[in-house]
């Protein structure tokens, strides 16, 4: 047995440079005499590795120095919740764009807590399209405004940050943070699901302006207020240290491959490679408005439904792997993160010629 | 280098064989062709994984059929706020009792969602015993009972469960989860945050009686309510899946040990060990009730404060990790879980005795 490519949407592949170090290192992590499991996140050793992780990170992106950034557990689904419990009151509107499956569920999440306004959503054409900004109705008194800005399971992706005026811009950013440069100043708040372009699943990193943390309500338990999370260094508790070691490997592994814009470039190659051969192959079919496509996330039909089985059948025989698409989608779904080499959506696409010939 | 004996208090020290497996597997997990953190926690093989993590751990406690098992995250903290959201209305009481800091914490955090009791606290003495069942001021119509069977910082334990009548007891049991049989039935809930006995940082592991599950109440965002995530089997979102790896390790690895009765005999042997020389060295003193000295944390102080430095020091000289005490009590603290050998105990026995030797 050898390892596969890997198109999981998440959680995902990571670069095997980070896992051959984190292997190497599993029972003896630095000076420490013990894995990085198994040592205090309070002591020096881990607190100069949590140090690190966040610098790096701010580095990459860019962050602002009126930002903090924090290293919080729950997957991006609890901060569905948290964000209105810490940001909104019960009878504030805030703002949700629709453009998929997380957007609705961000949305669901918040109702209990805050008046939601859906200001625009792209469900009356199953997704494929991000609504334009013109027709966005949003609410100036908003508490904020939410986007998903790639949608996993549809593979639909805000190829610019829109802007929303006056309300704060809330964005989910689980399947693209540090897969392309993008403005975080744009943002008041961005978060992300480690489990895509980060690290292992259990781990969220969220970046937000400091006068946003202004207004975390005093009268909710310490452990959901943000602000205490940031003024704790995000140890307020026991953080998941796996999960901050590993994303810190990977932040340095992202800064070795040249940065966010050199993954951009690789990225955009790959999307281009794949895209390119379903829409000439006439054999594949992605629905998706083509200036909304995902460079993460590419769902694909074959022309025939009963073709399904066999292609994910001799795929995975092939060493191409989880091509299965989501189940409100069908088809195939290949996620193509940063860790995903060229090689691999080359051996993809040479798969998928020889399929359409053998079954045409 | 090589690996110490290390007391942490947690993140703690995991059984060497269960790192050694995860070091083997790391880059290619069963028949994956991935690492397990990099597959899909909906494919069939984590799913297995995950269903025989839950056996295990059903099998060493004895869980009754009619409790459900969860795998969360958050650490411990996050349930102290979620458990009162779950089982409470913000004017019912609830009822603690304090035995130490982490029960403190509990009590905070449940305040502003519940009408808080102490129902009963050893905090007038700092925490050296447990308050006799017979001083417990409850309150019959409460909506849960809270106790923290072991606390780390202090070194107290629980040495049997007490029967609190009709309310439902709910326990912390973080630190002393899998270290010796109970009786679960005694619980409505438990829960236990992974880092002590059970595996890496960031999951939390909970048993909750059906009944109690019932209770949760629909108007809260679907990511806080308990009743959700034990109808998705804790797949209500991306769980920690490397945390859910290792603990069904780490369950493997304990009942291989002979189960939770062969650890008690162990755990028991360690302590005896430990608190044995302490209380005969007429140097060392340990400030705990001997009925209520916690197996798991044994605090212990030297006779003047200026020799922490040089013990420190020196103990970590000779492979004895992490032995600060908490800022909350000064001195030293050996954490000794399940995966801490009777040989370090021993070792530590033996550097107590020289430096006592060395600086009488």
């Amino acid at each position: 047995m050898s390892r596969g490519y890997n198109f999981s949407a998440g959680p995902a592949v990571l670069p095997e440079d980070v896992l051959r170090q984190a292997q190497a290192e599993l029972l003896e992590w630095s000076g420490a005499r013990a894995s990085v499991m198994e040592i205090s996140h309070r002591g020096k050793d881990f607190i100069a590795l949590a140090e690190q992780a966040e610098q790096d990170l701010r580095d990459l992106l860019a962050v602002p120095s009126n930002y903090k950034v924090l290293f919080l557990q729950g997957g991006a689904t609890q901060h569905f919740a948290q964000i209105p419990l810490n940001f909104a009151r019960r009878d504030q509107a805030v703002d949700y764009v629709l453009t998929g499956d997380w957007s609705e569920k961000a949305a669901k999440e918040a109702k209990p807590l805050a008046q939601v306004r859906i200001a625009a959503s792209s469900a009356d054409s199953n997704y494929d399209r991000i609504p334009a900004r013109a027709e966005w109705n949003l609410d100036a008194s908003a508490a904020y405004v939410h986007v998903t800005p790639n949608e996993t399971i549809r593979g639909v992706e805000f190829h610019d940050i829109p802007d929303v005026g006056g309300a704060p811009l809330i964005g989910d950013v689980s399947s693209t943070i540090l897969s392309r440069p993008f403005d975080v100043s744009k943002y008041a708040l961005l978060y992300a699901g480690a489990q895509k372009n980060i690290g292992p699943s259990g781990l969220v990193v969220m970046v937000v302006r400091d006068d946003l943390l202004e207004r975390c309500p005093k009268d909710i338990p310490k452990i959901f207020n943000y602000a205490e999370h940031a003024a704790q260094g995000s140890m307020l508790n026991t953080p998941n240290t796996w999960g901050w070691y590993l994303a810190g490997l990977v932040f340095k592994w992202v800064k070795a491959q040249g940065g966010v814009a050199a993954m951009a470039a690789r990225n955009r190659a790959k999307a281009e490679l794949l895209y390119g051969y379903i829409d000439r192959s006439g054999y594949y079919r992605n629905p998706v408005e083509k200036s909304a496509r995902s460079w993460m996330n590419v769902p694909f039909t074959l022309p025939r439904e009963e073709l399904d089985a066999a292609f994910l059948k001799q795929s995975e025989a092939a060493g191409l792997l989880a091509l299965k698409g989501h189940r409100a989608v069908g088809g195939m779904r290949a996620s193509i993160y940063n860790a995903m080499p060229l090689e691999g959506v080359q051996a993809l696409v040479d798969f998928m010629k020889d399929f359409a010939a053998r079954n045409g």
